[in-house]
């Protein structure tokens, strides 16, 4: 029998949205406050969800401590506290917004969790604004 | 590559829940204290999910702005401060449950998104009592 | 020793402010949307706080039994489901804004409440609106 | 048309996490604290969702005082201020994990409720640790 | 300039309440099901509150890791995961209800706290059963 | 009769934590992460108490819109999307911990508030690290 598990957790970071190729003005435009040169910030909250059979005997679908573990080695430590744009080489060509972010965490969670395990990432960039990838139904 | 983005907004409203062709009884035991006729009111919390491609340039499924916009001149400016039966066209002749306004909300924001677009809609009445439209699992 | 405890509760009104003396644009300048004749509506969130003695041999400062079964009598049966113009007689005469609601509030469970205890009332009318009766610091 | 209504519900009880057929040694290697022999507790916070038709007399998918009147007599009757290892048969042979209290509970449920509607399950052990069954994405 | 800095954080725990010289008789008339001889147990949330000069230089009125760790040594290390009446020395002979938690959290911290420091404490039981030591205006 | 009337905002800002003065390594040891060189963010939150008489002819204390209106220009416009550090002239000289972004604002909004009114600010920079200015107790 298949359950899903959840776990919650947070990182603080800057960042800046635009797009290198691009003036300055077709920037604002398309990103607006969200291109200040001199980057904002966000706390996120992250959700990482995994579905996978409940062990019979131990009556886990994973150890969730090894999720927080690999949360904090994939992307507590290489994130947090850190500019998105500036001391992370995941967005050195790629354009932090909340899509991408939750793009390269699944993919960097992915690769760590083992096969039998499907994935999920959502993120909250602020209380309104949110992404789901892979892509979901509510 | 499809993420889902969502936008959450709020408005407040008043309502009463009834059949016009059913006794006061009738009303009364489907309905219960909903069916007072002097109305009671909820701040509704809205949550709109919207599914699509990343764009490679932007980094975006779509600017939320245009979602936050749309649910602006869609929801809040007939919904919010209003009475749901008396002051609408949408609920003239439909009962204003949170399941309703849920598919009144979607059918309205899906007729001005692009098609490429999925979308779905989950609505607060109370903190405790929620709606999905259309229909999920959890 | 004293401790303060705190009891959170809800209802859910329909309310609409004006002054009954005031012509409709002097209301509607004050009031703006929540003058609508028709009525709003709001999910209500109530904090009674008590002050006391905790009892040495109970390790209470109340039982909030107590406390929850005069809120339910008070506040819940009267107001909940309620239009607070309309249908309760507090506010025949008086406007039911979130600050009068909650002096209400207070001036109803004091008279109830035993001497010995201090009481002060947090009423959330938005998740962003709230007033605090009798006056506090934050 | 198909809609998805959930209701929110809580229960706190006292639990321990171990294999009866395992050594000490073993169950606190993977169970921890979670292991300790007089127990600990939570809050558990639970999120039912029924999928079906939306009436279209009544506007509803379900009353969803049904909903809470089960989640009522078969989760928090048994569950609530209970010690779910000693004071339950559900778990008398069976972990108390997050996961294995959904599955007891979407079992439960899933009894009582009439074919038509589909049902789901989410529960929080704590904030940051929450289980969905039958498994979801996200 | 004083400012206040609060600091939150949690612990789950198991408990029993219950006045060992009183009958179970008078205990389940004054404590109810809180008096489930085999525990219940809750997600304890902990805002702990410290009132100082801010400091000219850092612009810090303290280092809210020093707090962090304070908790973590006092209260998160013998708390957590524990039975508070089996597994702690402090409700050996002391009620654990939230009013006495907080109180004796208050005195650990207190104890260990400069005294230029004011400190203050809230413990929320529930989300809807909360207690602030020392009392407190809301 | 006097009440405290409570609005609730919120602004995304970049802020590093570091003394101009100090070498690296004393900033290092003071602020660790906090002193990040390319910054980092938080989605900060904002309560903003205003007490005053309840006006007998409105019900109000103050228009919310009021204080909603000071706190956009004051506050949201000045900060939100900026780099506290870069950006403003407040931060030029100032470190941006919470308790000067605290004791700031409470600056800003008290030299445009009528004296009659008493105000306190309230600032979440995460959901566990909160200040409130001026000092007060819980």
């Amino acid at each position: 029998v298949k359950a899903t598990v959840i776990r919650k957790s947070r990182f603080n970071a800057a960042h800046r949205l635009y797009v290198k190729s691009w003036s300055e003005e077709e920037n604002n435009k398309v990103f607006g406050l969200c291109n200040n040169p001199n980057f904002h910030g966000h706390n996120y909250h992250l959700e990482v969800s995994v579905t996978g059979e409940i062990d019979p005997v131990t009556g886990y679908v994973i150890d969730l401590k090894i999720v927080k573990d690999l949360i904090q080695s994939e992307v507590i430590e290489p994130f947090d506290h850190r500019n998105l744009n500036l001391d992370t080489k995941e967005f050195e060509n790629l354009i932090p917004t909340a899509e991408n972010i939750a793009m390269v965490i699944y993919n960097k969670l992915r690769a760590k969790m083992e096969e039998r395990f499907d994935i999920s990432v959502k993120l909250f960039e602020t209380e309104r604004n949110i992404v789901v990838f892979p892509a979901t139904t509510m």
